[in-house]
């Protein structure tokens, strides 16, 4: 395959991880926020590097391709591109020829709804896509997940999956990985950020490293409760086991007013919800869309009242995952 | 109501819980081995108590009301029967009439497959039906309870719950009390009973109270594996989580031969099994009839091999839980 200078829109999905009782395993896309990104394969200049990132968006973030999350993910790519001698190559040589990536990040960094992961998965994705979609949906999880290592420290991929495979995904395994992809019922979401860091790295280092047995037990109730209840369309199922009796005790603590909105939010009429992946921003599950947005007028009264800046979304779960959306 | 001194016949499964990974939220019930029981009502003679236990077996339980499982569940419903106000009682007056229930034993008494649920469970379904099946599953499982705090301590459902609504049951919470009933695909399941003896208050009191973040998440991943696998009927998905991470290391060492009899059962094609409750019964999971022989082959070789008494079963989840099979 001769380099096309052909350019591909890409579209990816903000997600939400942890879905509350399922600390590093559930997670689910969403429609709203998303990222965009454009790529293509370039002949490269004598000198240039395999991959060039171009951010079209005010955050600043590092075009060190090792350093971006999108870069390190495609880094990852590549190399097994060319080390993997089992896979049916096109003419592609990336001694020769790169990437070129123009990132808009809509979503914003830090805010705890996968900002990082939707720019290593669309990287990905898009990449595969012009390599003729050699990998599969699983190599591709494995490879974005070295730019949430990028990111965060630590790969991994309970915000990749759903990006990748869209709708409500389970990391059953991290080491080999495996991914089961869970049927949802209809579901709307609100999404809350407010304008605070939390930092993925504090969130994960507050955390204790032993947890009560009876509490991983309540725990795994809950897992269980909740994936019955998805792939049941049992509604009251899920709000009832959308608990958190390990993690958001400790996580909480770091997002102003998280108690009082989550009540006011469940009374508001919510399913329940809790913090997105390790914070800021806190997302609520509800039936309909009426009640998504009284969910959304509670949240924005209680962070106007604290003067606290914030954002809110409310949307449904995303069932596509990262998506070609034009080509150009 | 009057007493009609109408016999019921009971068939009380026998149960496995846990499931592997599920501890204290999972469990199955068995068409065999099976409890047989015999209740009626009758009108008491003076200082008569209301519960008459007479054992058909040769196990010597106790026949006080309160020292004996089925008593004990009897006992509390017939508490809530009288204090409850609220439901439609028929003209029974506990402090006239009474019950016999007559148990036959074909569940060894501490073999791990949930023998105490079974006369806990047969007991409260039977008078429920002699009452006018008033009480719910629910309610019915709360009494049973009871009985399970007699024969180890403890208020635990995961032999109960499936004992009384049949097939796969997650406990989701146990105050309050929530059962979830799973679908699950046809399975064969293998069980051995090596005839050792394992208190089950023992086998609890070494569990460690504390368990690592990290084995937790993967017991969870595991979990909510097993739940998708049983309700998307993928045989592989169901194999590869059941793996425990927490509790089978640590009660294992309780049961002969452990190890070697997994790694033999697996390579023999059984799905994946464990420790069944608390043991020291074995259980094994497999696709097909033929399979779950296979397994039942290697199970015998092992434990002839090392001159262990033993008992084998090759039998398939039942689905209705407590029945009554006769009247006369």
């Amino acid at each position: 395959m001769v380099p096309s200078n052909q350019w591909i829109k890409i579209k990816a999905p903000a997600t939400v991880a942890n879905m509350v009782c399922g600390f590093d395993i559930l997670g689910f896309a969403v429609n709203d926020p998303y990222d965009e990104m454009e790529m293509r394969i370039v002949k490269r200049a004598v000198g240039q590097a395999a991959i060039t990132i171009i951010n079209i968006d005010d955050y600043n973030l590092p075009t060190d391709p090792e350093l971006n999350v999108a870069g390190a993910a495609l880094l990852a790519m590549i190399e097994e591109y060319t080390a993997n001698s089992t896979i049916e190559k096109t003419v592609v040589d990336f001694s020769t020829i790169g990437f070129e990536v123009k990132i808009n990040k809509l979503i914003k960094p830090g805010s705890g709804v996968g900002s990082s992961a939707a720019s290593s998965a669309g990287a990905v994705v898009g990449a595969n896509y012009l390599l003729g979609n050699i990998f599969s949906k699983d190599d591709l999880v494995r490879f974005a997940m070295n730019g949430e290592k990028v990111a965060s420290g630590v790969k991994h991929a309970d915000n990749i999956a759903p990006c990748i495979f869209g709708g409500v995904t389970l990391v059953r395994s991290i080491f080999p990985l495996e991914i089961v992809t869970l049927p949802s019922p209809e579901l709307f979401v609100t999404i809350v950020h407010p304008q605070i860091e939390v930092r993925t790295a504090d969130a994960r280092s507050i955390l204790r490293q032993k947890v009560l047995l009876k509490d991983a037990i309540k725990q795994w109730g809950n897992i269980a409760g909740l994936v019955a209840g998805l792939m049941k369309s049992d509604y009251d199922l899920i709000g009832r086991s959308l608990e958190d009796v390990i993690i958001e005790p400790v996580r909480s603590i770091l997002i102003p007013g998280f108690d009082a909105l989550k009540l006011s939010c469940k009374q508001a009429g919510a399913l329940g919800g809790g913090i997105s992946g390790s914070g800021p921003s806190i997302f609520m599950l509800s039936k309909t869309e009426e009640i998504a947005k009284a969910v959304e007028k509670e949240m924005h009264e209680l962070y106007a009242g604290m003067n606290l800046p914030h954002n809110t979304y409310v949307t449904t779960i995303n069932q596509k995952g990262v998506e070609i959306v034009d080509l150009f």
